[in-house]
């Protein structure tokens, strides 16, 4: 009985990894400033990787709205412990009668064509993750992103797991205008191919996690109580930072030998605590992509 | 556009039913205060229903410590995000190089014998989910525990999803003593049958997942500095408080009309809403079992 219980031998979430002076690059990329969006919260900051190659007109938007503000001062207004963190034009809507920021709103930032998924294309490569799934024909990762792809439709579509960024929306398909919403529970596999998910969350999702819920059963899980919502201080884009204030991340390679290495040693990551092998098979969802902060 | 767009529509997590009037009484059971375990944080109450149908002597271990105050004033000192937020004797371990702690606890506190899985047989009810998994043959809900089968082998277990409520172990199978972990990321299915998990949080997941979080890359994810660990207050018998002060909780009978009925919807919650009929089929772990406070 030494040391910690073995189930420390194992982790989970979103890995970060001293950058080290090993000679790895290769396995790795860098996180482009354009694509990296940073979200101030009162716990810490919360790194965003997006997707441009998912969702072009999504990242367009959400620069475009980075740059105008428009999240700062809003909030976190809708969360749903096991399932999201929702902010945005909704939350004019969930607090007033009238609606006046929506409409204002609305005329600044119309709705979006849908981007749930897109062609399978010679730009990205999908490497496939080995085994089944329960909700796609063949899962994968393309470019540090869980997705799914149908080869006979010549189809592809980011997965929703925990982390995932995405655009809520009304009952059409063409309807997402500036809200978002972060997952913060189990992988809601059914979303899939039915939003726009266009990023990941690739540091500080436990300060997502720390964010005040509201309760379901009422207002679906909208805060009623303005003073209790916890703010979203600002949204920032890296781009836009003085180059020494950014953060830098690098994120691994999907498609490297190191990431066939994480994929292998994630199904039994510890022979001599595994008394029973567990089955040779991975969820999409709960293989986290390493991530690691440069400075 | 109106209203919240919805995303809201369908919820996840755990759901928090105000008990109605309603004369529903046969699709619900009470949560014996015996089998309810009160976890009290800085964050608020989480309570946890025990199951002695899938490890009795763990159930009793859990009971003796609650009552020889174990716990109280210990910190959940090792907690990983997306993984699981740890406490008991390992804190002494963590905390200093002598052990003092251990010796002592082990003393008292042997080792169980494991408790992983146990047999099928006509005590308990199996409900099959319906549909395929990625890792056990068959899944499904046994007295509103998420629960795998397997009928050649006549073998049953608790299934790890985020609340799952389990206790650590070092390498050897029987080496159990008071080390618990709760689940709080996506769900660690590989982790089935090698640990004895034998319970679920019903109420108060959201403050497990405000407690801070140890750097998963130094120490396993042991929080080093024990001033920024979250304390715990103290765990709780409900049995154990007068019943003016008990909290009672019902869940949602997994056997019931109501439940398949719950199943079917988590589908396809919004059909108005999806633009592409979801898959037919459930995460096991992604299907929250009903939970009503009564008072």
């Amino acid at each position: 009985m030494k040391g910690i219980p073995a189930v420390a031998m194992f982790c989970a979430g979103l890995a970060l990894i001293p950058a080290s002076a090993a000679n790895d690059s290769h396995d790795w990329r860098d996180v482009d400033p354009n694509n990296l969006m940073l979200i101030d919260t009162r716990y810490g900051e919360v790194a965003v990787e997006l997707a441009p190659q998912f969702a072009p007109k999504h990242v367009e938007r959400m620069r475009a709205l980075i740059r105008a503000h428009f999240y700062d001062g809003l909030s976190f207004y809708r969360v749903i412990d096991g399932f999201v963190a929702q902010g945005g034009i909704g939350e004019g809507i969930a607090s007033t009668k009238d609606h006046p920021k929506e409409a204002a709103a609305l005329k600044r930032w119309p709705a979006l064509k849908s981007e749930f998924e897109r062609p399978t294309g010679p730009d990205l490569k999908f490497t496939p993750l080995g085994n089944a799934d329960l909700f796609a024909p063949e899962v994968g990762h393309v470019n540090a992103f869980a997705a799914g792809r149908d080869v006979k439709e010549g189809r592809l579509w980011m997965i929703h797991c925990p982390g995932t960024f995405a655009f809520a929306r009304d009952n059409g398909a063409n309807t997402a205008t500036t809200e978002f919403y972060i997952v913060i529970g189990e992988a809601p596999r059914r979303l899939d191919r039915n939003l726009t998910a266009f990023g990941r969350v690739i540091d500080g999702l436990q300060y997502v996690q720390k964010l005040q819920r509201g309760d379901q059963n009422i207002d679906n899980g909208v805060i009623r109580d303005s003073r209790k919502r916890d703010p979203i201080i600002h949204i920032r884009l890296a781009a836009d930072l003085p180059e020494k204030q950014r953060p830098h991340f690098e994120v691994m390679r999907t498609d490297s030998a190191a990431f066939a290495k994480e994929k292998a040693k994630r199904k039994n990551p510890a022979p001599e605590f595994y008394v029973r092998t567990p089955p040779p098979v991975l969820d999409v969802c709960g293989v986290p992509v390493p991530v690691r902060r440069v400075r």
